[in-house]
């Protein structure tokens, strides 16, 4: 049962690295700030120009900025229950979510107004496969591990509980919830086993939003500044400069997510709770579940 | 010493994702071959006009095909001696080294004979840090990895093994070398340190080579063909089908290389020869060390 027990408290580079992390994502929302602010005119809704500009800015918070840092509270708040950082990373995703479909309906209102066509390039194919995958995401992440931790697709903990999710996932989550309350067996195997398919896919999206934030980055310099850009004017350096911090930002998030020593641990609660039911699920003592 | 023993074998999937991952890698040299033939008049070196076709094509196959099968080999090859492995993973990774060095100076060429300026986009910024870092991390590999796996940086296996990697590679392993025979209780456990983030980095140097390939299709098709992109001609959906295919082959990839139970288990000699190895430069017992 070693590999039960509570790890060793986490190294010091964990802290810095967090720390790192987000200095580079908010460097990257201060950079972008500052390209659309002075070389490109500011942000506005109401207008046929600039309402463009809203669009890179709501895809980064929300597609890299808020999207990793959803996927890094299990490890950040590692020592809390599970139910609060389940409740904390559904909030950074619905966020995420929310404030990218802004952006989303900015670039196609603006592509309205000037009569310009929708989805030719690269960047539109990934951008929209990036999105699409991450509302199918998040609609299975409600569905397999919405809840408060405590088994309740099964129907194990009464009433369930509301984790401030779209009402369509409940919904899906209830109607799968009726399916595991019917072959209660299903249900922890079935989610043990999509758990870290589950977690290739976040990470996988996230790389995926970061590549389409650099191909953003490359169109919009060579539609606006196509001639000067060659002549290392500053726009070009700095928009430059923001793709590689993006890459930073990518590469650090990537590298906390991937250790295994930072894994969440399973709390004492936890563990007695999941061995409980795996016992009561699949007919199997605690002690010979190892 | 459960976590020692030889770990059930591998499930289907395991096949059919590498098949995957060899076909989309031969799909995407194809359609680049293509895209490069049928709408950029083919290759050769003695032009000043198809000699950039070559920079395409050579960084493709060397920093994204030759590089991502190099990742592969350890999981593909897992029952074959450590040494065979290493000598093939080192053969993979010089010849993508040698391949993407000779596009490097294919795009030099052909801006100096057309008097284009360098390195001012964010496409060359990225592919520059990527190959950079693909240098400095092979050399670093020669160094702490290379060898017949049988702890020869620090002189145990006497006159230690030629591992087919560069004559600078060679020289830096034995200059470090000295340093380990000289101190040899610091040669194992910083290898077994090292060696998660050397990973991490090889995977993060894949993706970061797969998005500067991304970049660098937008900013010849926005060079190119600018005007008709819009209109969604083929050389545009081609280019873009190009696009996705990359970032297929890049997440199978990424998938089979980040699966647990797919990890190269060691031999049964190797376990032997490591815990022999430790014992005797760091005065610990096997049975004490697990």
């Amino acid at each position: 049962m070693e590999d039960l027990a509570v790890p060793a408290p986490l190294s010091g580079g964990f802290t810095y690295l967090v720390a790192a992390s987000q200095t580079l994502g908010l460097a990257v929302i201060l950079v972008l700030g500052a390209w659309m602010g002075v070389y490109r005119g500011g942000i506005a809704w109401e207008s046929s120009e600039l309402q463009f500009n809203v669009h890179p800015l709501c895809m980064v918070v929300g597609m890299v900025f808020l999207q990793g840092d959803a996927l890094l509270v299990y490890r950040v708040f590692r020592n809390e229950s599970k139910r609060s950082t389940k409740i904390l990373h559904g909030l950074l995703h619905a966020l995420a979510l929310v404030i990218a479909l802004v952006g989303l309906i900015a670039v196609f209102e603006y592509h309205k107004k000037k009569s310009f066509p929708n989805m030719y390039s690269l960047h539109s194919w990934c951008g929209i496969a990036a999105f699409s995958f991450y509302v199918l995401q998040e609609l299975n992440e409600a569905v397999f591990f919405g809840g408060c931790g405590k088994a309740c697709c099964s129907g194990a903990c009464g009433w369930g509980c509301w984790t401030l999710k779209s009402l369509i996932a409940v919904i899906l989550q209830w109607l799968l919830g009726l399916v595991f309350f019917l072959c209660p067996g299903v249900s922890f195997s079935v989610r043990s086993r999509y758990k870290p398919h589950h977690m290739f896919f976040g990470v996988f999206l996230f790389i995926l939003s970061l590549a389409t934030a650099l191909l953003g980055i490359l169109e919009l310099l060579l539609f606006k500044i196509r001639d000067s850009y060659s002549a290392f004017v500053p726009e070009g350096v700095l928009a430059n400069i923001l793709g590689l911090l993006l890459v930073a930002f990518g590469a650090v998030l990537a590298y906390i997510l991937t250790r295994d020593e930072w894994q969440r641990p399973p709390l004492a609660e936890e563990l007695a709770l999941s061995m409980d039911f795996k016992t009561l699920t699949e007919g199997d003592s605690p002690a010979a579940s190892h």
